[in-house]
């Protein structure tokens, strides 16, 4: 018997948007639920590569199916002219242990499960009538981000701000021919727009506090790592609501822990993700709303058997 | 480009049992340099299906790949005609992150580095003159252990001692068919051979220390979590050496450890497995000598890394 691998165009061919974005918001209720299980990640670094591997696993308890990621970055690569970024995703039976199929998704499945958590909670915490979008960061979640909220609800404006003009624009191009009006802006007026989603590497905030208008929503995807900050810790002192995808992770490396470290918020003043998720946010109309995603391993998981059970069928 | 997946029986073909020995032995003496890097595991555990799953990876520092390597148990397999254990070997560069093969070896790279380095071991501290070797254990790792020490010298008797009577019978006739001698043995006479390697999972000492006799060797290679113990204490207590493959690991979830807790021998008194197979071992006639093996993930790297350049060329 032969193992099955999927590559990449086979699984964007067998899925779809409409797939990831219900199941991310199954597992991430799940997960609220504790209804998941995800051990603590192996690590390995190659200090003289600049590169390091990540394996996360995944289960969604009593899932026919578990999940174990390899993830690797170098950061020389593009010197090579490779990209900096590979991966793999073994899908393996939670009932027997065999192995099921591996999924050679060059990075794919991480990406749409991200933007989907991006563009659920952004959705759900968001005001009704909130219609102005803007991204942080010009790569590939800000593009998904903003496209795949695109199917959740109406968007005026989305207004993109990067470091780099130019990136900025071909963002801008990129989301003008998927239908949406967008156009860069200054961090200042990115950061009074009525949703902000932050997809940067960075460490320190992107933002000002004080930019941030009453009845804003702003979602931070970009702090996966104890460095790096996106989001000022004043921004979570004003907010009334703060949802986290992982209370511990989001405690231990995300936006939500450098909040709590600055004493901005209380150690215990986040909610779950997942249980904003089930039903309409009971949110004050002037409040600010924030959520802080750092990734869940068992969201891998349920797309990863998802996207499965679609390329099996 | 697509994925490489060999399987075992391309495996098999290519690489000889000569390319394994050779290989694990560099591997342990690296490994005795602290050429290697072997982070901490990754462990599921799925109680209703009576399973598990482990991540191991590991490095040889410098070396050009480093492995992933998935392995399950469920123990209920066996009811539903299945395997218990499943695993796949992913190979990865070190230099690109870039994943370059998947070995979907069925555990074959995993009992081969365990037998090598148990007959590595065994072979480097045994008497040069002896000749009996005894067995406890009836499974595929007794008949390994046998057979390739037989490539590293000369096997008089090969000693099979089980629980189970007709599996030592069946053993001792896959011996015989590779040209060795072989009978089953009551544990005390087994205990008293020239050379002895316990291949259980066994929970409770399988020998009584006092028929072990002076000038004799032991390796254990059975224990390889906390609840599992083959060699008794008082054993580490009469050995004038003992060699660990991995100090730390042995300590934790070894023979030895058992040993250091129970007072019967201090906690620095191991030698590094692979310092010993670097030459002549200094031993004393008449002395009791000792190996605790508990498996190095640096092994499954280097053997992986070969056998792939074997399938690829």
């Amino acid at each position: 018997m032969t193992l099955p691998v999927f590559d990449q165009t086979a699984i964007e061919k067998a899925v779809t948007t409409r797939l990831v974005l219900d199941t991310v918001r199954d597992a991430l209720i799940a997960h609220a639920e504790g209804r998941t299980s995800v051990p603590p990640p192996l690590h390995m670094a190659f200090p003289e590569a600049d590169g390091d591997c990540h394996v996360k696993a995944g289960w969604i308890t009593g899932a026919a199916d578990f999940t174990v990621k390899i993830a690797t970055g170098f950061y020389g690569n593009p010197v090579l002219g490779l990209p900096s970024n590979h991966g793999l995703v073994c899908v393996v039976s939670a009932r027997t242990g065999q192995m099921r199929a591996l999924l050679d998704d060059g990075g794919l499945l991480t990406a749409w499960r991200t933007a989907a958590a991006g563009a659920l909670i952004t959705h759900a915490m968001a005001r009704p009538d909130a219609t102005t979008l803007a991204v942080f960061g010009t790569g590939e979640q800000a593009r998904l981000q903003a496209t795949w909220l695109a199917e959740l609800r109406t968007i005026g404006t989305v207004l993109v701000h990067g470091r780099s003009p130019h990136k900025a624009n071909a963002l801008c191009e990129q989301l003008h021919a998927r239908g949406l009006d967008a156009r860069p802006a200054a961090p200042q007026e990115a950061a009074a727009a009525d949703m902000v989603i932050t997809t940067t590497p960075a460490t320190s905030p992107v933002l000002d506090a004080t930019h941030v208008r009453e009845g804003a929503h702003v979602t931070g995807i970009g702090t996966d790592m104890p460095h790096k900050n996106e989001l000022p810790p004043a921004l979570f002192h004003r907010a009334r609501l703060i949802a986290t995808d992982d209370h511990t992770q989001c405690l231990d490396h995300g936006d939500f822990g450098h909040a709590v470290r600055a004493g901005a918020t209380g150690q215990h003043s986040d909610t779950a993700a997942g249980d904003l998720l089930k039903g309409p946010v009971d949110r004050p109309e002037a409040a600010i709303t924030l959520a802080d995603l750092t990734g869940v391993g068992a969201l891998d998981a349920a797309l990863a058997s998802a996207a499965l059970d679609q390329l099996l069928h």
